[in-house]
C-alpha cells in the first residue's frame, strides 16, 4: 500500500461512549472502533436511526450519493486507495439491488467493502409490506459474507465480524442486514475491533519452484495482481526481471497499478483473446503472483477461452489470499536479484499537433500533462484500451481501471478514490455510454468539492458493441440492430448534464481545445468535466 | 382492460420462418408468436445474436434504454397499460442486478414481464471471466419463474413457457437466462404460443358470503386491487355501492386506477398507518377484492403494523389470482344492484390564484388542465399524496402510482406507458430526489418522441425522510443527519439535466408560470419537462 492507514489496535476499547445506546449507535461506534470512518449512503426510513447516530457518535464521515450504484462504486474506489473498507448505507432490498452491479466490480477488484442494509423491523416482516423483498437472497448472491442481525444485543458483535470479514485477504464484500428494530432497541456496548488474519505466508516450496523455473532459461512471463502492483512487490518484481529477463505483466482489468516514471514497466494484457494468445506465444512459462491464468473476456464462436498457449507451463508463486510482496522478496533473494531494477524514465509524450480530436490525441494529452501522483481511473474501453501504454513514461501515478466489466463503475470509483486521497488529482477517463449508468456520481463530486477531472469520450455509440457484433459473427447491417448500439438521436450533451449536477463543464472538439481545457481543469480544484468529442 | 390487445391464437404456428435458425432467432420468433412485440433493451456482447435476430425476424420493436432500471420500469409501465408483457433484454449478472429494483415494483404491480438475460456461453462459464456472476441467484431472488436454457434446442420452448408464466394471473415476472451459445447455435423451429390459464373462477360460496355480509347492515368497506380498478369491475363495484351503501377503496400503492369524471369514486387509502386505522374505524367489515388487508408501509416504534381495526371483520371475495370482475358481477346480481351507480362529475378544480408555486397548486393545475384520457403517473410522495383527491373530478384518466416503494420507478414507467398508449398524453408527477435514480429514461422519451409531460417537484430534499426521521423517533437536529436528507449544495438543475438528454424543459416558480408551461406542454407532442420549484 502506498497510503499508510492508521488502524485502531485489535481489542482496544471503542471510543468512549457513555450511557445506554441503541443498536444503531452500537453499530456506528463499533465500525469507527474497527477503523471504518467513511460511510457512503443513500438511506431511507429503515436507516433513520443509523443516520441519527452519526450525530451522536463521533468519527464517521457521511457522504450522500443520489443512487446506490454510486454508493458501492465509491466504496470500491475508496478501498482501492485507502487500503481499508468504507461502509455503505443502503435501503432495503431495492436499495441493495441498485448497489449490486458495482459490488460486482468491487468483488472483482478484491476491494474490502462493508455494506449496512436496513430492512423492515423483525415484527413487520410477516406483513409483506410493499418494500419487503428477499434482501438476504440478494445479498447472498453477491457477497462473500452475509449476516442478518437477529437482536440489538448482537449488532455490535455482528458489525465487528463484518469488518473482519471484509478485511480478510485479499479483500471481500461483507453485508450486514439490519432490521429497523435492531437499530432502535437498547443494545450492548460497542464491540472492539477484531484481529484480521494477515495474508497467508507462501510456502518455501512455491518460492523454490519459482526460482528454479526462472533459472531454467525458459522465457518467463510474470503475471501479477493485487497489492504487489502498487507496493513494495512492484520494485521487487522489477529487480527479479532485471536479473532473470522475465517480462512483467498485469491482467487487463487489474484493480490498481502504480505506473509512470520511476516504476518498473508492467505490460497490461490486451483485451482481445487472440492478442493475448499471440503475446504469450513467446513464453515458455507463466509465473502467477496473485493472478489467475488469463481467459477471454467473452466467448466467441470457434475461439479459445483459455489463453495460455499449450507449450507455456503455468506455475503459481502466490494465490490472491497469500502475501505476494513477501513471496516476491523471497524469490528475489533466491535468484540473487540486484538491489535495483530498470524503471520507466520520465518521458511524457509531446502534445498532439493541432487538428480534430481523436481518442489517441486525448490520451496523448492526458499523458503529457498528467500531474505527479495523480490517480487515473479508466472505463474508456474502445477509446482508451489501445492507448494506455502512453501513460508508461508519464508522471508517476496510480491507474485504476474497471475490474468486473460492469460499466458504470468509474464515475463512482473516481468519487471514492478522490475522497480517500484528497491531496491527489483524479483524472477519470470515461465513455459516454458507460457514464450514463451512474452519472449521479457527479453531484457527490460537486457537493464534496472533490478534485476530479472527468473526460467523457463522446463517440455517441456503444462503440465496443459495434466491434462485438462482428466478433460474435452476428453481423447485421439492419436498422433495428444498429438502433440498439447507437447513441445519436438525440446526442447526449454532457456539459449540460454535468452543469445540472453542479459540475462546471466544457466541450472540446480539437486537440488544442482539449489541451487547453484539460490544463485549465488541472489548474483548478474541485470537479470539472470535459466532453471530448471524438 | 381498457386497451384491447390482439393476441395470436394459442397453438397457431409462428410467423413463417424459412430455413434453419439459431437460438436467438427461434427465441425472437417465439416471443412474437406469443404476443410479445416490444423489447426494452440494454444489450451487451452476449446478446448480440438476439440484437441481430431483430433484423431478420419481423414483428419485434426494440427500444434502447441507457440503464437497466429504465428497461424494467418501462416494461412495467407497458404491461400496466397494454395488459400484456413486453420483454426486456439485459446483459449478464450486473445488467440484471441494475434491473432488479424496478422488477420489484413490477412484481408489486402484478405486471407481467418477460426478462431475457444473456449470459456467458456454457463452455465459458467455468473460466470465471470478469463478468461472470451468480445470475441465476440474482434472478431467483426476484422472479416468480426462472429458466436457464441448457441447449439451443430448448430455447424456443423455454421462451413460450416464459411468456405463459408471465401471463399467469394476475401477472408475474418470468426470467429466461440465455447462455450466448444457446443463442448462436442451430436451434429448433420457433414454438407456438402456449395457452395461458385464465384467472380462476371465484366460488359461489365466496359470492354468497359477501352478499350476506353486505345485506347484514354492517357498514362495509370494499378494498379493491388489480384489473377490477380499471375495467368492468369498477362500474360493477359502483353499482354494488349504490345498492348497499358500501364505500369503495383502493390501496395506497395500487397499480392502476381509472379515475376522474364518469368513474365511480374510489377512495385511496392514506400512506400513514394511523390515518388508515382512523379511516377504517367507521367500518364493521372489510370486503377484499383482489387486495390484501392493509398494513403499514414501515414499522414504527410502538405503532401497529396491522391496520384493520379489531372490530372490523375481514371477508375475501376474490384473491389476486381470481377473476374479480366476474366475482363482482355475480355479487351485484346477488345483492340486486341497479343498472348504474353514482359516478364522479366533471368538475375540475379552478386554477390556483397567482402566487408562489406550492405542491398543492401544482396538483390543482394538473387536475384543472388534464386532457381527456390522460395517463397520470405519480411518484411525488410528499408532494402529491395529500392532493391526489383533486383528480377525482378531473377529466377521465388512468392513474399509475409507484407500487413497490422502490423510488426511481416513475420516469421509466411513464416511458413504457407512453409507448403502450401512443394516442394518450402521459403526465408524470415526480420528486427531484426520486427522479435522480433513473433520469436516463428521459433520453428514451426523446429518442422515441413519446408524449410525456414530466413535472419535477423540486423541493431539494428527501422530504419524506425529514418526516420519517421524526416518526421513527430518531429525531436529530445534527448536521451529519441533515446532510443525508438535504439535496441543496449543489441544487439540481432539472432543465439542464433534461436538455442534456434531448428533452425541452422550463422552470416554473409561480402558479401562473407553471400553468402556462403545463398548458404549453400539453399543446405540443413529444416529451417536455417542467421543473416546478416548490
Amino acid at each position: 500500500m502506498s497510503e499508510k492507514t492508521s488502524q485502531p489496535r485489535a481489542g482496544a476499547a471503542p471510543a468512549s461512549f457513555s450511557g445506554p445506546c441503541n443498536g444503531a449507535e452500537s453499530l456506528v461506534a463499533t465500525l469507527v472502533a474497527s477503523g471504518v470512518d467513511v460511510c457512503f449512503a443513500n438511506p431511507g426510513t429503515s436507516e433513520m436511526h443509523f443516520v441519527s447516530a452519526l450525530d451522536r457518535i463521533p468519527g464517521m464521515r457521511p457522504v450522500l450519493c443520489l443512487f446506490e450504484g454510486v454508493v458501492t462504486g465509491a466504496a470500491d474506489g475508496y478501498a482501492r486507495m485507502a487500503g481499508k473498507p468504507a461502509c455503505t448505507l443502503l435501503h432495503l432490498g431495492p436499495g441493495f439491488a441498485n448497489s449490486m452491479a458495482n459490488l460486482h466490480n468491487a468483488r472483482r477488484a478484491q476491494s474490502p467493502v462493508v455494506n449496512i442494509v436496513g430492512d423492515h423491523a423483525t415484527s413487520h416482516e410477516r406483513y409483506d409490506a410493499p418494500l419487503n423483498a428477499n434482501v438476504t437472497g440478494f445479498a447472498e448472491a453477491i457477497s462473500h459474507w452475509v449476516c442478518r442481525s437477529r437482536s440489538p444485543r448482537t449488532v455490535a458483535a455482528d458489525a465487528a465480524r463484518a469488518v473482519q470479514a471484509a478485511r480478510q485477504a485479499p479483500g471481500r464484500v461483507a453485508t450486514l442486514i439490519l432490521p429497523a428494530d435492531t437499530a432502535w432497541l437498547p443494545a450492548e456496548r460497542p464491540a472492539p475491533r477484531l484481529e484480521v488474519c494477515p495474508a497467508s505466508k507462501v510456502s518455501e516450496g512455491a518460492v523454490d519452484a519459482a526460482a528454479e523455473a526462472l533459472r531454467s532459461g525458459r522465457k518467463t512471463a510474470i503475471l501479477m495482481r493485487g497489492a504487489v502492483l502498487h507496493g513494495d512487490g512492484l520494485r521487487t518484481a522489477g529487480r527479479i526481471a532485471a536479473k532473470t529477463g522475465a517480462t512483467l505483466f498485469c491482467d487487463t482489468f487489474t484493480p490498481r497499478l502504480r505506473g509512470g516514471a520511476g516504476s518498473p514497466v508492467v505490460e497490461r494484457l490486451a483485451y482481445r483473446g487472440k492478442d493475448i494468445l499471440r503475446r504469450l506465444d513467446d513464453f515458455g512459462q507463466l509465473l502467477l503472483v496473485g493472478a489467475a491464468p488469463p481467459v477471454s473476456f467473452f466467448a466467441y464462436p470457434g475461439q479459445e477461452s483459455w489463453l495460455t498457449p499449450p507449450h507455456c507451463e503455468i506455475l503459481t508463486l502466490s494465490h490472491p489470499h497469500e502475501d505476494g510482496n513477501e513471496a516476491l522478496a523471497a524469490l528475489a533473494e533466491a535468484v540473487g536479484a540486484p538491489a535495483t531494477g530498470a524503471v520507466a524514465p520520465f518521458e511524457p509524450p509531446v502534445l498532439p499537433p493541432p487538428g480534430p480530436l481523436t481518442a489517441e490525441s486525448v490520451m496523448r494529452t492526458v499523458a503529457a500533462l498528467l500531474p505527479e501522483n495523480a490517480i487515473v481511473t479508466d472505463e474508456g474501453i474502445t477509446s482508451t484500451l489501445p492507448y494506455t501504454a502512453l501513460l508508461a513514461t508519464a508522471a508517476p501515478h496510480d491507474y485504476l481501471p474497471l475490474t468486473g466489466g460492469s460499466i458504470g463503475g468509474i464515475l463512482p470509483l473516481s468519487t471514492g478514490a478522490a475522497l480517500a486521497a484528497p491531496d491527489r488529482k483524479v483524472v477519470c477517463l470515461e465513455g459516454d455510454g458507460s457514464a450514463m449508468y451512474t452519472l449521479q456520481a457527479l453531484w457527490t463530486q460537486a457537493r464534496e468539492r472533490l478534485d476530479v477531472v472527468t473526460v467523457i469520450y463522446a463517440n455517441r455509440s456503444y462503440a465496443v458493441l459495434n466491434q462485438e457484433l462482428r466478433l460474435v459473427q452476428a453481423a447485421s447491417g439492419g436498422e433495428r440492430a444498429r438502433s440498439l448500439l447507437d447513441l445519436h438521436n438525440p446526442s447526449l450533451d454532457w456539459t449540460r448534464l454535468a452543469e445540472g449536477m453542479g459540475v462546471p463543464a466544457v466541450r472540446a472538439e480539437t486537440t488544442q481545445a482539449f489541451a487547453q481545457a484539460f490544463a485549465a481543469a488541472l489548474g483548478q480544484s474541485g470537479p470539472r468535466l470535459i466532453e471530448a468529442v471524438v
